[in-house]
């Protein structure tokens, strides 16, 4: 795990990005783990649980969107401007790490990138132990820790990254509304369940902060802001991960019910269990209620937030989003939103390579199958 | 909530350090709370809970040991170098918002600061609304986020205060360091308190990581390294911290047990029913083992961790701390502890006021009964 990275000699950031954010996480654990190991032998499990979580898994969407928002504004390659920029980015991958192991004990998930989660890991180790008090809060109690140490060390690793004082000035702004986006928008998902807003607006503001703004847009502009970028190319950004953003989401909602367990790490059907009200869920609802189809929306709602949600309920509701639309509809709006998000960023001038590896970006995000 | 702050004209820092705090901390949730309103009207609840929380209690602990370390090294009162250095300091009460919101939610606590905590206040409001799924997981989740809303909160309000900047990158892995000691501390914490660990080592850890560096030490420090203060304070204020900050916590510990709850806000003896395993309780066991009286051991086994704790069988705890020497023990090394700490600043220049201010604080903090 804290092994020095290997990065192949002669290869660009370009070439190897995920490699190149992997190593800048690799060390930053290598750096800060002793300081917490110290405290005690068992705090050790603490600041392991965060590092496989961060270098087991991962896609590293947000450090590559940030990584071509600096290109695309001009920022370079070469090590003495480049590599402080590449440690602030990969500090992206903490939040995320935040993020996801906060939301799996909200949602109590049991799986996440093919592995127990956090707070399942810590309880079954209670368990294991036969130690004193309920596992469950003991891992509850585990796992916000390992979350909350993630978004500190998030903080640490971007604004101890050695960037010009006047890039990180202009940076500190879009970071410091990141990670607002998220939390805000991880409530209104939260207070969305809870209170059974079933409407397609609160489904579209959840994913614009909660995945867009903090996903796509934000990390563009991060890198954009550390580059000096000047406005006409902030307002593109925007634009573009703005939909980018909301179509990466809507493809994640549909892989949600249609994914492939085996590609997706998460079991089949589990947003439906965990009762995330996405905007298929609420393009569905919406259209039951429009064709007054009740035994349709009384399924959905059976469906939705149901922990012994089965395969032959998930076929049922995979029929009824197709034949009420809502899967063609998000789809549409994948596409739609897509076009617009190249549009804006054809407007400007943008550097290669990254005006090429943009676009291949956008529809890497909102085409995956994974 | 978010009136300007009204400061006494005339007033200095010095004279009015807590007034000035609360300014501090009222003008930044007035200027970042629109932009988590703006997602939602109900975002606003996260912003108001940590608002609340924050602005309506505290002693202001932490900014206060920093402000006095940044004077005794040097740093002055005219605003043009004190107020980046006032608003850096204030961040403190939002790392301990953080801190305390989770520790609530882990050890299930109703009460902080004599109003209900955060994830009760939540778990009510969806009981009252009458909403979907388990209230108490409702008010996990929103405990959860305001809790990493304030450590987000008080990276940016750090990073973002227009310090100088060699004094930032002096004062950096102070902060980085003193996050990482806290939740380290509260992680052994509450594996001491699941496995059942019962020595006065591992106590002593806890105390050391999870209160004294956190609470005095790395404040001290961090205004220190602020003011670029010589290696020479830097280590008496190193030894002076570590010393008040466990003599801290003793106190704590005693009022736990023996404290007024009008006075301290929480109720009598709400230590012993979480069971947090305090080097008081500690002192007790092993004397108890020592003296080979299984009853004792035993009637402080019952007692920790018991959530049925009534008057009676917490007047048997104390009757038995005094029987078995601890509470004295305690009391001694308080005593013990905070002379050699005043020992240790008394061996360095230090700037007035400082000088004399931070004696008085080591004892208002040993000897509070709050």
């Amino acid at each position: 795990m804290t092994q020095p990275a290997i990065v192949a000699p002669g290869t660009t950031i370009d070439d190897d990005l995920v490699g190149r954010v992997d190593a800048e996480l690799r060390r930053y654990f290598a750096r800060r783990r002793p300081e917490l190991d110290a405290i005690a032998p068992v705090t050790a499990e603490v600041t392991e649980a965060l590092t496989e979580f961060v270098l087991l898994g991962g896609k590293r969407v947000r450090p590559t969107f940030a990584w071509w928002g600096w290109r695309g504004a001009g920022g370079g390659q070469e090590p003495a401007g480049a590599d402080p920029v590449l440690a602030a980015i990969s500090a992206l991958e903490l939040i995320q790490a935040n993020a996801l192991i906060h939301d799996d004990l909200m949602d109590d998930s049991d799986t996440r990138r093919g592995r127990p989660t956090v707070h399942v890991t810590f309880t079954r180790r209670h368990r294991e132990r036969g130690w004193l008090g309920p596992s469950e809060r003991f891992g509850a109690a585990a796992a916000i820790l390992v979350g909350d140490l993630a978004l500190a060390w998030a903080d640490d690793m971007f604004s101890g990254a050695d960037l010009p004082e006047p890039a990180r000035r202009r940076a500190h702004p879009v970071w410091a509304g990141m990670r607002g986006d998220m939390l805000g928008g991880q409530f209104l998902d939260v207070w969305g369940q809870a209170s059974g807003d079933e409407s397609e607006e609160t489904a579209l503001r959840v994913c614009q902060f909660k995945t867009a703004a903090y996903t796509v847009q934000r990390p563009l502009l991060l890198g954009a802001t550390l580059a000096g970028a000047d406005d006409a190319l902030l307002a593109a950004y925007h634009r573009f991960g703005a939909d980018i953003g909301v179509a990466f989401q809507l493809r994640d909602d549909l892989l949600g019910v249609y994914g492939d367990p085996a590609v997706t790490g998460k079991p089949a059907g589990d947003d439906l269990r965990e009762g995330k009200r996405t905007l298929l869920m609420a393009h569905a609802m919406r259209a039951a209620r429009e064709r007054r189809d009740p035994a349709a929306l009384e399924a959905l709602n059976e469906a939705l937030g149901n922990p012994g949600l089965d395969a032959p309920m998930l076929d049922r509701v995979r029929e009824l989003l197709e034949t009420l639309g809502a899967t063609d509809q998000v789809e549409r709006d994948i596409e739609r939103l897509t076009g617009a998000a190249l549009d804006a960023l054809a407007e400007v001038p943008v550097a290669e390579p990254a005006a090429t590896r943009l676009p291949e970006l956008a529809h890497a995000a909102t085409r995956r199958r994974y």
